[in-house]
């Protein structure tokens, strides 16, 4: 079958990558005459020696303000409150340090700001994207996780009057810059720092296994498959070794190109959003849990184009599924259900909530149902 | 060693692949509303038969006016001939159908037409690229050839007071749509399709052997060579096969992504252009001759980092060079310089112009002057 597509290209983005902050950052604020700059981060990175400081001392004289204690997930109130902070006038720059929860808190402020959404329930207006103004100040990110999330024009936020997630989105919404240090990353817990890798590797697999994946997305999702199988495991081994860290951060970045070109993702991304919203269960850890079984039930139709991808993590001719299923294994991160958290019981509440999420619509192999879905879930309890 | 780089994306640039023209072509125009426009090609597409009727048909009452005849090399007097054309009040798009020589006087044109450049001599003033104005109006590229021009940001055009090729840049000069319809190379002549498919493939395997290589150039370039390497020799053989004709021109497309973000290319690159200059030979046809020799030379330095491409070739194990001789072979393209029509005592003259091309500098094995020039064309010869 003659191939078919449209490519047009996401938003423009810069990535520096391999440079220390403490030069990068300087020279990015230079390039963009950032006077004044907000520091958006979590929690465990404003204690005591954490790298809140190291960047507010970078950020020297231009430093205005700090937003701390972004929490999982992402709540609207914590969106809210980097939002109050960007509208002190003349506010020229936010800068987000921390995993995905803090890069989406900075990416939907920005449209809180030019979209005069100035409480919690009112970022309902954003919801409809076509009416939003584009994103303001600047917003340049320094990711300590390998969520992904700095490359992506979407803000997935929770409201808490429901629990619910919503995704804002606005083509402009990734992060302007993204600087990719890998000793920012050296604090990241290493069950988070390796389950948000087996994430990307969820992102390049669903990416190069979707219904229309383009030349893009192939070229770039077989890269990151090949990166991240391979350096995963390693820095585990050799969890202080930069050059590694970087290879695994450059391995996420390439993992989720095909996302910002539009390419979409499948069960294992649909079943996870609803383990996340119903069991509180973080991305990374979804993906370690359900890849290999989205991946079995996925073989009948795609089982030869999965194998590029066995042969990618250089273990050629054994199924993709045992090959995801090792190395999630070799990484001592949770490859069950009832490992996660999860009760027997709570199956059929996550099999409707995961038929309502889009993403199953695009999985290669038709999801019929419920019995589809909870014979996936119950082969991963 | 830790990877250093940063990522700036090029010119934002839709490329439509599968679809017809006919279908793809009235699409676009709508979406930018372009009401009045000038069509530019080569002589041949314009015999009867050729496909520039086609085109005029697809652009219906849009259609204005023709520019025909552009030759190859692209000499500035046609350059000016197509800005001419685009003087006209209210044109709002420019379509090139045809090789890299068209579509490089249609880049060209453009930026003549914002900085008001009338006559050939004029051009000069665009060489310093910095003052110079946005190209207008919209260019819609539908090529015949495999070159690859479409997608760089440069237009390579001959000033005829001297022979010399001059580059002109812009960094929004690239067309702003190109429309990969694998019908409309239908009446290249094969030597052409499959010798720029050679270039190609000399654009893909100079990126991956490039000395700052960065991820995305490394994705994109193991992809081009994978795809070329096999479609090619299959395009050949099957040379009506529409779905393989659209695979080599999606090869071209990613072959040269490297490219567009400044990753720089070799020797291979840098003596074609001295053979083009000196000797007319077509670009295509120099990387037949001169790719496989400048691997050689390389491998001292490169060795272990051109096995992939064998790999992607289907030809682990053999060395790089003989892998595109043995391609080129297939292909029946010439593989020496005598066959193309070179001279043995040009070689001294070829040489001293190839060692001034600023790629030369770029090569990942330092050419130490006249006697590693010599020696890498006479092994070619």
């Amino acid at each position: 079958m003659m191939q078919l597509g449209r490519y047009q290209p996401p938003s423009r983005q810069t990535v520096i990558y391999g440079q220390p902050v403490a030069q990068a950052l300087p020279q990015v604020l230079s390039e963009h005459w950032v006077t004044q700059a907000v520091l958006v981060t979590n929690t465990s990175l404003t204690q005591p020696g954490g790298f809140s400081e190291q960047i507010q001392q970078v950020l020297a004289d231009r430093f205005r303000n700090i937003v701390k204690g972004i929490r999982e997930n992402t709540p609207r109130e914590d969106v809210v409150r980097i939002a109050a902070a960007l509208r002190s006038k003349g506010m020229e720059a936010v800068v987000a340090l921390g995993g995905g929860s803090v890069v989406e808190a900075a990416k939907a402020a920005r449209i809180c700001v030019t979209n005069n959404v100035r409480d919690a329930a009112d970022l309902d207006r954003l919801l409809t994207a076509t009416t939003a103004a584009p994103p303001r100040p600047y917003l340049i990110s320094i990711p300590t996780t390998l969520s992904a999330a700095e490359y992506t024009p979407d803000a997935c936020v929770t409201d808490e009057r429901t629990g619910v997630k919503h995704v804002f989105h606005h083509p402009d919404l990734a992060p302007d810059v993204v600087i990719l240090d890998p000793a920012m990353t050296l604090l990241t817990p290493q069950r988070l720092w390796l389950s948000t890798g087996v994430r990307a590797i969820n992102h390049a697999v669903e990416t190069w296994c979707a219904m229309q994946p383009t030349p893009y997305s192939d070229a770039t999702s077989l890269y990151a498959a090949r990166t991240l199988f391979r350096t995963l495991p390693q820095s585990k081994t050799a969890p202080d070794d930069l050059e590694i860290r970087l290879a695994c951060q450059i391995g996420s970045w390439m993992s989720i190109q095909g996302v910002t070109i539009g390419v979409s993702q499948g069960a294992s991304h649909g079943i996870g959003q609803a383990l996340s919203s119903i069991m509180g269960m973080a991305p990374g850890i979804t993906s370690c849990v359900m890849l290999p079984h989205v991946l079995r039930f996925n073989a009948p139709v795609n089982g030869e184009r999965q194998k590029a991808l066995s042969e990618a993590a250089g273990r050629a001719g054994r199924p993709l599924s045992d090959v995801v299923e090792e190395i999630v294994a070799e990484l001592g991160l949770p490859s069950r259900l009832r490992d996660a958290g999860v009760a027997e019981e709570m199956l059929p509440t996550i099999a409707e909530a995961a038929l309502k999420n889009p993403r199953i619509k695009a999985n290669p192999r038709p999801v019929e149902g419920e019995r589809d879905m909870l014979a996936i879930l119950e082969a991963a309890w």
